[in-house]
């Protein structure tokens, strides 16, 4: 089975996710800068979530660039994968509107849990199909970032009810982190 | 005529239901926990049109990977089924905000009735233009789920009346017998 | 230059303003079947908007399939013709929310010409980057509905100030004509 | 790595970009042609930004054409670009709506500024990945325009404080100096 649809349709379903999130940014009634004030955490929020939605776009493409065999498994992976993504929008604008408070800034990063999950289940299932001899599997073997993010997330969402700024601070140091590029991917396939 | 954009646009628009859907779950003004109760219905009618989106894409994804030849009857019977899913986020809503009341309940049921019909029309317009011998004949031949589901969803249109949340608790059923994947055709091309 | 981006962008465009659409159907505050009879003129200019928008990504299907050379003018063409058509989900709504009013359906008309000058405009500059002999040219020769389309839209937009119902059941005749498959350029392609 | 997906990418969030921009322009209440009268601002203003995303949707495809290598760098100067045109539907609507007041379309102009910048260090990147005697670094050698126009877009910020109309205009005349399609590197293209 061919993986480009699994690609085609996960490029839409992130690209429309992306974008449908800048609808939270309402157009204010007043046209002095100052009207722009209140929307400030919904734009930092928003730019948050960009990026994570980025970083998985980035990471979905190195992983499936690096796959050949797509088992019905890995679709239903894949649409997991989706589904929590596409609760992205909703806690971005929760977040974003009560300025980074302790439940919607905590509920932000369970959803961010669930979304490092269901991806690293995806790999999981795509690395049973490719088998452990694969390029994939080379590339993922020492993959630090995946098991330190779930846990920072976690502390995230405790230290939401304790210091709210630190949170939303700890989320972007992890966006920090990813967006130094996959080279594992990258230099596993240089080496094949 | 080739199959790739038919693929394409069937991809935009599946993707796109599955992703505005969400932007029934508004943005609740508390930042309680207790906020989010009363979206809980919306998110459950939210949970399951996801999954029966999910499941129309994958579905469509085997039949048409089996497709070799499209027809200017096909591009229609395809537009036609996109028709009655793009309804789904309007049925979604109302289920979804009015805590599975009747009418609603009922209507979301009729949806799901007239998509699965648009699929049968569809699976045959697609054979008659690819021939009885085709993988996709083989396949589809002792095709259960297909004739059993229409059947569930009316009565879970007429059970909408009476009992309403067995209504949605068939709905979900249905989606979990069709969440195991289509290894009919997985099969039938593994053995060509 | 290649054209599998610009069909790309444009089953992106085309997907996208069919399903806006449905975002005009908004969900009815009671639960009763009443509830639904003022959405009644919104879901049928949902649906004919539906036909018309699928009608054009059957006829662009059809055309770039025929088309082997796309030059910088194409794109320009085409994203003509895509504003045009992006003002659809606008007049729709207005019409429908309006019971098919005089002003509105008339400006429904308007779009629906604009759209079909834009269109043909479109396959002109196809034409003159593919050359005379080409299998589209031939195909496009005797095309009797673009010319006759044009006319009808026009005395649709004049009927709505005089008797409004005949021009919503104008426009829907169009629409019907149209359903019938593109198939001399099946025709002329087949013959190659 | 392969250039596909970048390109899938971009193309469903440049069309889903164009595309919601029109969800500003609000269904008006009366059904007299003058109901339309307050949306003429708003109206221009999506022109206006039509076209600036079409634009840069046509240079996008021109310059990953001449493309061959991408980085795991261009992926995000990628990402960069399409978060600063994502933010154009907001400063669309702020300015719209606002009939061209100051501040709105100011901001408006710095958003093209900062968009032109995000493209200019896209095609830094590229470049650096395609080597200096690519097709691409021939065709961007003397780029007037790249230059001219990020100089333009302040200056309409400035103006947009003294008279408003102007900024607008200057808006526009820059757009028009685009329209006039990318023959640069369609002619290095032609030359190889």
């Amino acid at each position: 089975m061919g993986k480009g649809r699994l690609e085609a349709f996960s490029d839409g379903v992130l690209a429309i996710i992306i974008t449908i999130m800048v609808l939270e940014l309402k157009v204010p009634h007043g046209t002095e800068l100052s009207a722009l004030i209140p929307l400030l955490p919904v734009f930092l929020s928003y730019l948050l979530s960009f990026i994570y939605v980025g970083i998985y776009w980035n990471n979905h493409h190195h992983m499936l660039h690096a796959t050949h065999h797509v088992s019905g498994g890995v679709l239903w992976a894949n649409l997991h994968l989706l589904f929590w993504l596409s609760l992205i929008p909703f806690v971005t604008g929760w977040m974003g509107e009560n300025h980074f408070a302790a439940v919607p800034t905590a509920l932000y990063g369970v959803i961010l849990f669930m979304s490092a999950v269901a991806y690293s289940i995806l790999q999981r299932v795509i690395l049973k199909a490719n088998g452990k001899d694969s390029v994939l599997a080379k590339a993922v073997g020492k993959d630090w970032k995946s098991m330190v993010s779930p846990v920072l997330y976690l502390t995230g969402v405790i230290m939401a009810f304790y210091v709210e700024w630190m949170a939303g601070a700890l989320y972007a140091v992890v966006a920090l982190m990813w967006l130094i590029p996959e080279r594992r991917i990258e230099k596993a396939l240089s080496e094949k």
